[in-house]
């Protein structure tokens, strides 16, 4: 292979692809409505179709929805390696979250095409369906990674009857979804270039965040239960008011996450209060706590520090407490060789890396559960995401698909 | 007047009453079910009536549904002295809340009339309409009081259609309710027994507790807003979570009123989140907040200070705060010779006796707008109200009507 390191994307053909596919679901306030098997997510599909026929790359729909476009190696016994992201959106979210990673792959792809290179792997730029979970979250890597059954997608979040109405858009079924995944042994691994969501890039004034793994989330009910009185005849020292033991635990988790665990993250982002009522002492209390760290063992550790703190505060408020599991996602480890490509590349590319958790879900973690894995962030201005003003520069969105780029170079440059 | 200082009321018929009185609405918890206009309530007043009859006393339906049993004195043109409470109670409240008061109150007028006892004044056992509020709350004390408009009256807190279906079932009219508006100058005052809602008789081994003021009530809804963001990936030292501040507001204003205030008290009995998801860091929240106290310069003390308390948790937390104003009731002071007229009779019968606050509201509170008025307090087991398991026991029931009935000779000994 001849040398290849100073080669570059062409990023005007990649920015116009991101402008002309941000067009499709264009909201008022310059955001973007592509939710999953919407009328503006099949607009979006049938653009990136028509884009990898005019680019001239075969494309391929599975059953899950996946869309592919594929430049084949000479080998017809490759393997593939993956690269993309997904092409839908929240409502009303940004026009480079995930559209980045696909539009990036895309002009990866081109870029090779154009430099004459003869990769050892097919390349295959790939949009998984419903990652924002629209209908079902993840679906379409998870149904290439084989994490799906029967059972499990007939728990659709977005309630069957939807399910099955996107699904029919699509032209999908229950079983063309599980027969979508993939033969690992096929598969090189996938790669991702996504835009942070979060500021740390930009605080850090980094170019490039790789990610050593997707943080697992916990997610518990604390129910704290005192007794309901009368606001006015009960006196305040002989209260056993739920609310007081909620109040304490969210503070005190709080400062405990931040002490100890940082980068670890806790949220309180649910509470109901019965009865509720401005004159009833609150008798119970159903707090929502989710937390989140990149390993098992540091999520067990948390897990017991803040239910200990649960029973303290309820003691020292007279509660009892019930505590129900509401959610539990492991965190995904990205491939060490694959992070190291990513360090290799952005090294060639001359721009600055640094090693984070992503703390928030992608297809990267379901995909990673079958196949070597990486992605890799770009600043994202004032770390907006899921909205209308998510915005990263030229500059960066220029970088990711370099860097991009040469970590498929560079893998392909690895002994097999 | 002959010596009547050792004179009693018949216990055991005062019991009996009370008895009688609790099957109907009997609900299985042993409780009562009586709400203002229901079938049971029109029940229970179809028995005060014939009760009354049997009694032999003058009986009179006012215009706001206020019923009374009279005793008439020999001077036509004498005054009246109101004695007495309500009959309705809250779904599966207790036997004694309100029954107490009326019944009480029938029997001293019984006790009087069979010591042939001349007062100065009528004597007039009434039950108010509605006190407990099920449609219109304090409707018949507050009719009596000139305390209403047609206005007020069509925002009934039962919506209006229960206004108009629970007036049509008493055979009563907006315009017949603000007609029941009675002249100041016709009456002498009111007395009250009641059970008390708190154990603070129970815990001191008092006997009457002599309530000095009915407490105000003021409530605001504080609005705390920060951002909601992303609970993985907006870092825990750049949230400005909304439930933060509300939470440590709670806690402090708890703090500050026992040390500071007691025995007033606050209460946060509602607190609602924005967005309320277990991923999204509460952009805003909104806390119900209740504080009570005797007097005008205490609440307007502890209204400055919770305020500004609300004020620092913002600025400490990062977020705006609004505040409403979602209620105020002045406190109401009671009539300091009708206060002294019990603790007079408490002594006669050899009663322990302390002054305090009620920290509910009564008929006496409007009452005592147009015309002297005082309440006084017996103990009930483990200060439980509003609950079909209230009770008070036979001799504190027996204590009140003697202090009720040596009030009013009390009363009558007075120089006009």
């Amino acid at each position: 292979m001849a040398d290849t390191t100073t080669l570059k994307i062409n990023a005007q053909r990649l920015l116009e692809d991101i402008n002309t596919l941000g067009q499709i679901g264009a909201t008022p306030e310059g955001g973007v409505s592509r939710p999953a098997m919407s009328e503006a997510d099949l607009a979006g599909r049938t653009w990136f179709r028509d884009r990898a026929a005019k680019d001239r790359f075969e494309f391929n729909e599975d059953g899950a929805g996946n869309l592919s476009a594929i430049l084949k190696c000479a080998n017809p016994e490759a393997k593939t390696l993956l690269i993309g992201s997904h092409l839908d959106t929240v409502p009303n979210g940004g026009r480079y979250d995930g559209a980045l990673g696909v539009l990036s792959a895309l002009e990866v792809m081109r870029t090779v095409r154009e430099a004459e290179i003869e990769l050892p792997f097919h390349l295959e730029t790939i949009s998984f369906t419903d990652e924002e979970g629209s209908v079902f979250a993840l679906l379409g890597s998870a149904a290439i990674a084989g994490q799906l059954t029967l059972e499990y997608l007939q728990e659709s979040r977005g309630g069957s009857q939807q399910m099955l109405e996107g699904m029919a858009r699509l032209g999908l079924s229950y079983d063309t979804i599980l027969a979508a995944k993939r033969d690992p042994e096929k598969l090189v691994g996938y790669l991702e270039v996504h835009p942070e969501q979060g500021k740390r890039l930009e605080r850090g004034k980094i170019d490039i965040g790789v990610v050593t793994s997707i943080v697992g989330i916990r997610s518990l009910w604390l129910g704290f239960a005192g007794e309901a009185a009368h606001a006015g005849t009960q006196a305040m020292d002989e209260r056993r008011d739920a609310l007081w033991g909620a109040a304490a635990f969210v503070l005190r988790a709080r400062d405990l996450v931040m002490a100890r665990y940082s980068p670890g993250v806790m949220n309180c982002g649910k509470l109901g209060i019965s009865p509720s009522a401005f004159n009833i002492v609150p008798g119970s209390v159903e707090l929502a706590l989710e937390f989140r760290h990149g390993t098992d063992e540091l999520l067990d550790e948390m897990e017991d520090v803040l239910r200990a703190l649960a029973q303290d505060v309820a003691a020292e408020f007279g509660l009892r407490l019930a505590i129900v599991v509401a959610g539990r996602y492991e965190p995904a480890l990205m491939n060490e060789g694959f992070i190291r490509a990513i360090e290799t590349a952005a090294d060639t590319v001359g721009v600055t890396h640094t090693r984070l958790m992503s703390f928030a879900g992608h297809d990267a973690q379901t995909i990673s559960r079958a196949i070597p894995s990486a992605m890799f962030f770009v600043p994202s201005v004032d770390g907006i995401s899921h909205n209308p003003k998510e915005y990263t520069h030229d500059r960066d969105v220029e970088n990711g698909a370099n860097v991009l780029l040469h970590a498929v170079l560079d893998l392909a440059a690895q002994p097999k």
